[in-house]
């Protein structure tokens, strides 16, 4: 890389600063590599004992960049402390927790990372459906106790194809997982923001209609105040006791209190769920359940991924600090 | 239907006989249907007290076809007693219960269910995949035993995508297994009897060079002589300490004691196990492990698929007794 000061430098050092914010139990697994780049201000390695607050109000008033990792809260107050800031890339596809309304009113312009977790989050979303309609760790777990050769023959699940499943947002998850369903002969159908007409699947303009049509509804959406408990009582109602629900959005986008009623009164068809409202609590009511599948918030990323989403965040920064445009901006509200 | 005599008729009678042969579990999800068009010989509900060879000599003498329901073992010794049969038609996908050089030799016509079973057969070995990848039996384990709450996140699974992916019998359900890995940018080659010059995927001559050039292994072909242990020790030292085995076809395919061996010595990279040797005895070793997913050889229908394979079966059943061609004959040894 070139030794010349980048446009966006700190006075006395080679290169920009980008503050790196992130709870004490999210490692960012490319900080070399943004080291490299970058002079990266971390709180919690190069000032551990200090309150992060007091370390920002000290060290990064003339930061104009900062890495969001995963799910780590970036509130008003926090971006208070940091008035020069214009950039905030967020290495995770959801956004949730940055107060974007904040960020808008400020022209902090965020991106995040969705494009890099695409293709895992959409493997995920089919696995799971898969898992719930075949009733695959069910069907583990029954081996596992040594029922097949106690009890017999496990009973049968259901097919993939010919399923119509409502895909909840259309954007980078939403798309790969109709791609991926299409060789399964499902008939997708999909809610959105806007009609997509790059896309060839029918459009519903309400989720109610979307489910009152589908089998299966898979939520591939970002939480926000318009998508929070979208999947609700009535939605729940007419997608019906034959109907499954797949999410690998946020816990939010489901009242997951009724979720749960429904299930345990059989009034729908079975969930297979990697997200919940109050993670890692997951309702207990679950647990005893053969047609729901439970994961811990995994359907995110792999090993294999990292690299892609180290290269996005990169390229951004890049960008940021040499006036270039930025990809994956987030629509903020 | 025509109220004229079909050929093949039974003297007498208006209606072909056709024999069903079946294990006392196994039902016939058709047998009304099949009862619309021919004359059913049901020794399990026509005579459930005569032992069904004395059955079999006192009224299938002149019995021309008979379907055999799922894994029923037809030996030469029935097959004996039917001196007139010249068509078996199987509901199963695998035939290795047959005598299949018993029916060569006495020229009697074998057909197969593998069309109908293929679509969730290969949705099943997809899920296993993605399953053993993801680890998503795991950790739904992990949750209903409280251990997110306790010990926080589960560790990552793999990444589909990108994963050179061989399959081993590129037939009716290896085809579609091929279809549906292609979205999930898979690199697939394939073993197989004879070059599919049909399929653009690289093809190998033996499993071992396959192997060679695989992390994962998707086991689709029939189990015959040749087949047998086809995955043995030298397969699982090529395919490594990373490589993934999916079998949806049947347990004997691989040398289950030495699978075993390998997994537990952590040799292999996770095995996704629809069928085994002996079932339903499932090795225990296999129990404690979180790389396999076991399942009670559930791969091979849905409720969904019945009605094609009633078609199926009748069309053949039809077409045998009007001198029309047979559809999915199994070329046996």
């Amino acid at each position: 890389m070139s030794s010349q000061p980048e446009p966006g430098a700190e006075p006395g050092s080679g290169r920009p600063d980008v503050l790196v914010h992130r709870l004490p139990s999210f490692a960012l697994p490319f900080l070399a590599l943004l080291r490299d780049h970058f002079t990266v201000l971390d709180p919690r390695t190069d000032s551990p004992d200090e309150p992060a607050h007091a370390f920002l109000a000290r060290r990064a008033g003339r930061t104009r960049a900062l890495v969001c990792v995963g799910p780590t809260p970036l509130p008003a107050d926090t971006l208070r402390l940091l008035p020069s800031l214009r950039l905030v890339v967020a290495t995770s596809a959801g956004v949730d927790k940055i107060d974007l309304r904040e960020c808008r009113r400020r022209g902090i312009a965020v991106t995040n990372s969705g494009a890099a977790f695409a293709e895992d989050v959409a493997d995920y979303a089919v696995a799971l459906l898969l898992d719930v309609l075949r009733r695959m760790s069910a069907s583990d777990r029954y081996l596992r106790e040594g029922l097949w050769l106690k009890n017999g023959d496990y009973p049968l699940g259901f097919k993939l194809g010919g399923k119509r499943v409502g895909i909840v947002g259309l954007g980078n998850i939403g798309s790969q997982v109709a791609k991926r369903l299409q060789p399964f002969s499902c008939d997708i159908a999909y809610n959105s923001r806007s009609k997509k007409p790059s896309f060839p699947f029918p459009y519903y303009t309400s989720v109610r209609d979307l489910a009152a049509n589908s089998d299966v509804l898979i939520l591939c959406c970002a939480l926000t105040e318009e998508t929070r408990h979208v999947i609700d009582r009535e939605v729940m109602t007419v997608l019906g006791d034959r109907g499954v629900i797949i999410n690998v959005g946020r816990g939010g986008l489901i009242d997951e209190k009724e979720l749960v009623q429904f299930l345990v009164r059989g009034e729908l068809g079975g969930a297979g769920l990697d997200v919940f409202e109050d993670e890692p609590n997951v309702p207990k009511e679950l647990f005893s359940l053969d047609n729901v599948v439970l994961s811990p918030h995994s359907a995110v990323i792999t090993p294999e991924s990292f690299e892609a989403l180290g290269e996005l965040t990169m390229s951004n920064l890049k960008a940021f600090f040499s006036g270039q445009p930025l990809s994956c901006l987030v629509q903020g509200e």
